[in-house]
This record gives structure tokens, C-alpha cells and sequence, in this order.
């Protein structure tokens, strides 16, 4: 697909389908990574990931990226080839080649921004926008305590978020980044429904199930890389069957509802009451 | 062309063409601007340009952008409201909409990272290896001193670039970022030929004829983002005609001869031998 790499002013690829996505991810030392946590080749791979997990989220199959890198001025070509071979490694892995690059030197820390294409590749991309109430809320996998680690080391769902596509009718879809309150309620807002979780049921994370508060932390860490879908009642045997093909759980944690003049989160006490839930996660920005 | 902007986790784009063009660029506060002398009006525009300078390299028509900002955590959100503000009147102005982003606040400076795509629109994307030894070295506008000004506010040559493109058989393009030596050099090394430049031919920018040594200014200040492109002479009459037609003068400045085992650069003096010419510009690696 690669018509011209890396070495002059754009790399020229060839587009093999109509429709194009692109996605853009900065990760910032300090903010996204720890070097005294992670290892350089870690932070590739998590630059990559992140990304990837944007092309899962849409159900599209990647196909170029490029990086920029701000690196310090006290970091070594040793340590630049670290953190290339992370960014490679996974290129290759996802069979999704690095295709330009911008390598500048600074005095303050290290950034990476990776912009990624994709294509659908005979799947229409998933929206946020498109969910319905009455839908089931659906996971992928264990949510919470990512920072012990899991950040690092998540595997994007792009196989699986393929396979539920081709196989399942999904009305929306995201990947849970900010977190699954937050991710959940960007769903929701998009499509102009209320959602209800039922507590019981979030799959909790060896890494949260230890923590202090483990529901407010499946709810909140983000960070997860996990897939939060929704599909049509009706939808359940075909999930059912698609299951059994997949490593990867798949664990239905609540439902959509038409809003009440705006939407909104609920989770489902034991007596069937609903409590409002206040979407929180990790913010940027504090109006 | 945009199916679906900013607001999922990517963006949709319809794709004209079957080939596609993308690169990506950084700018770090302290490295390519400096807030006390430029607005982050300026910084936005700046951003913008640098990537439309690469499409112009190409001969590409620009398609869309997707913008990663990492903010200063003392910056106010008027200021991040400038430098969109920069952005999206830079993308309005080249046809080239914004469609996805990604801001993140930090306790360091201020980086800008533009991906642009581009399509060929009819035109074969011009490379830097396709030059040939007997080629004439053009160059649009004027060089050097372009730090007391220009660099925040080049034209981008992305329409003279198509129309030297599509009336012209160009042989190889660069934008002149880096500085002319280097950027010939860089087009000498992916073509196999060496180049000898005229100095007195050299078009030199009013900001560059009050420095210490104008011709030195032209040929390593860079950011002047000019486009610098090889043609056999057969394409003089062609060109000639072609000048009518732009605003902005093109002036041949040297020719590429057969390289004497690797790649050289050499000033032409006045008793006509040949001076080596070392190329030098900006640069982030020093080895």
C-alpha cells in the first residue's frame, strides 16, 4: 500500500477504498508516560496503541501512521532507537507502516504524537452517534486499575472490534479511554439517549478488584483501551455464538433508555432504584 | 469531502483519488517560535503553512488536516481559542478543513502537530530522486533572513507549485525548509547527481541584503519555505511563458551535473572553478 516511505516532502500511498479515517494522539510525558516507569520501547508501543485502538473503536482495519517526536536534548541516539523500536515493533504487528516521521530536539520532555489512517475495508465505520435506546450496553474484557500497568501493555481490540462488526449489527461503539462513565456518556450525548449500568456486572480488573473503591475505579481510571458497544436486544444469540470465537470476554453491563430531556448516566441500585452517576474520568480541562 | 469531523474517535473522509499523500510536522515552542515575538494567531498559521508547504513540495492538493496541541497549563482558554483561530482560518483559506484533534494540557511549553493528507488531483506527486544530472535549479521567491519575519508568515506555494506542475515536466521538488544547501543536498542525495550553484544568481530577501554575508543567509537560514525544483532545459520556453502567469518570480540559480563518485554541492566562482560547498542549515542531530 506504501508507494513512497519515509525520505521525501509526503509519503504517497495508494487508497484502497473509498472512505479514509484518520485519527490524531498525543502522548506527553509525565501526562500519558512515566520514564521511570515505563521503558522507551513501552512508550512506542503505547503511541501505537492508543491509535490503533481509535481504528478498533470505528471497527476499521489500519493502514499507515506517522510520528512526531519531540525528544530532550539529554536523551541519546541509544534511547531514540528504543523508543523507534517500540513504535516498529507494533507497526509491524499491525501490519500498519510507519510512513513519515518529524524528529525534532528540545530542551523539555519527550512527546509523541502519532496521526494514523484507516480504511473500513468492506466494515461501515461504527459512530457514537448511532446508538438507540433499548440497546444493551456491551464490554470488552476488564476495566479499572490501568495505571499499575495495563496502560503500557493493553492489547488495541482491532481483531475483535473486526469480528463483532462483521458478525454483530452494532448501533455505536468507543473505546474506552477517559473512562467508562465518561466514554459511556460521550455515547450517550452523540446519540441523544440515557444509559443505566447495573453495577454488579462491570467486569473488574485483577489490578482494581485490590483498590479501595473498586466500581469507582472500573468507572473512572480510563486508560482501559477496551471496547464499549451497544447492539439491538435481538442482537444477543449472535453475540452468544460469536463468543465462543473470541479470546477476549464479552460482558453486558446495562442499557440504553430514551432520555429525559437530556441525557444521562444511572446506575441500577439493588432495590431497582436508579442513582444519577456523574461522568468523571480523566480531564484536560477544568471549566 | 468530510463524511464525519471532529467528534468520534475518527474522522471519515471521502478519498478522490486512488493515491493519497500525508505527512506531519511539529512545532515546539522555544524551537520554531517564540511567543514573545509571534501571536498564537501566528503559531496557528505557521503550523498550517509548514504542512501546506509539504503538499506543495509534492505538487499536491491539499485534503484535510488533524491537529495534536499540548498546552501550557498556564495558558488561558482565550489563548487556545488564537491559536485555533490561526488554524482554522489557515484551513479555510487553502481548502484543507480541520478534522480531528487531540489537546492536552501540561505543565511545559506549547507544541503544535499538523498531519495534512493531500491527493494528486491529476498531478503525478513531483519526489526529490527523480533529478537528473543536465537539470536546471529553480527557486520561487527570495532567500534567506527569514527568521526576522517570514517565517511566520510564508505563503505557502501550493498554487505555483500545481502550475508548475501541470505545465512544466519537473524532474524534482523540495519546500526549502531546512536552508537551500541542505535542501539541495538532500534532493542531490536521492537522485544520485551533485549541483553547482551560481551565487551571484541567488535571489536574496530584503531581510537577508542587511545581514553580515546575504549569500551565506540564503543558503543556510531556511524557513523560507520556498519551493526549489530541477527541469531539463528543453523546459526553458515552457517556463518562460509560465512566469506571465504567477505572481511570484522563479529564478534559476545552478544546474546538476554527474556526481564524481558521491553527491556534492559546489559554488560557482567568478574565474568559473569550483568551490565545495558544505551544506549547512538547521539542524536537530548533530552526530
Amino acid at each position: 500500500v506504501v508507494e513512497l516511505g519515509i525520505g521525501d516532502d509526503m509519503a504517497v500511498l495508494k487508497s484502497p477504498d473509498d472512505q479514509l479515517l484518520i485519527t490524531t494522539d498525543l502522548l506527553l510525558e509525565g501526562v500519558h508516560f512515566d520514564l521511570t516507569a515505563a521503558t522507551l520501547e513501552q512508550v512506542g508501543y503505547k503511541a501505537m496503541a492508543c491509535s490503533l485502538s481509535d481504528c478498533a473503536a470505528m471497527a476499521s482495519l489500519p493502514l499507515a501512521a506517522v510520528v512526531s517526536v519531540s525528544l530532550p536534548q539529554s536523551m541519546s541516539m541509544t534511547d531514540a532507537h528504543q523508543l523507534h523500536t517500540g513504535l516498529q515493533k507494533t507497526a509491524q504487528q499491525y501490519n500498519c507502516p510507519l510512513v513519515g516521521g518529524d524528529t525534532n530536539s528540545w530542551p523539555q520532555s519527550l512527546t509523541v504524537n502519532i496521526a494514523m489512517l484507516s480504511r473500513p475495508a468492506g466494515i461501515t465505520p461504527v459512530r457514537r452517534s448511532t446508538a438507540r435506546p433499548d440497546d444493551f450496553i456491551f464490554v470488552t474484557g476488564s476495566l479499572g486499575g490501568s495505571l499499575t500497568g495495563k496502560h503500557l501493555t493493553f492489547t488495541p481490540r482491532v481483531h475483535e472490534a473486526r469480528q463483532l462488526a462483521s458478525n454483530l449489527q452494532l448501533h455505536a461503539m468507543i473505546d474506552i479511554s477517559d473512562g467508562l462513565s465518561q466514554d459511556l456518556h460521550h455515547i450517550c450525548i452523540a446519540s441523544n439517549v440515557s444509559a443505566i449500568l447495573e453495577p454488579d456486572t462491570i467486569p473488574i480488573s485483577l489490578a482494581a478488584q485490590t483498590s479501595p473503591d473498586p466500581l469507582h475505579s472500573t468507572l473512572t481510571d480510563g486508560e482501559d483501551y477496551e471496547l464499549l458497544f451497544t447492539l439491538a436486544p435481538d442482537q444477543l444469540p449472535a453475540l452468544t455464538e460469536l463468543q465462543n470465537q473470541l479470546d477476549v470476554p464479552l460482558t453486558r453491563i446495562g442499557r440504553l433508555i430514551e432520555p429525559d430531556k437530556t441525557p444521562a448516566l444511572f446506575l441500577q441500585q439493588k432495590d431497582q432504584t436508579l442513582k444519577p452517576l456523574i461522568p468523571k474520568g480523566y480531564q484536560h480541562f477544568h471549566d
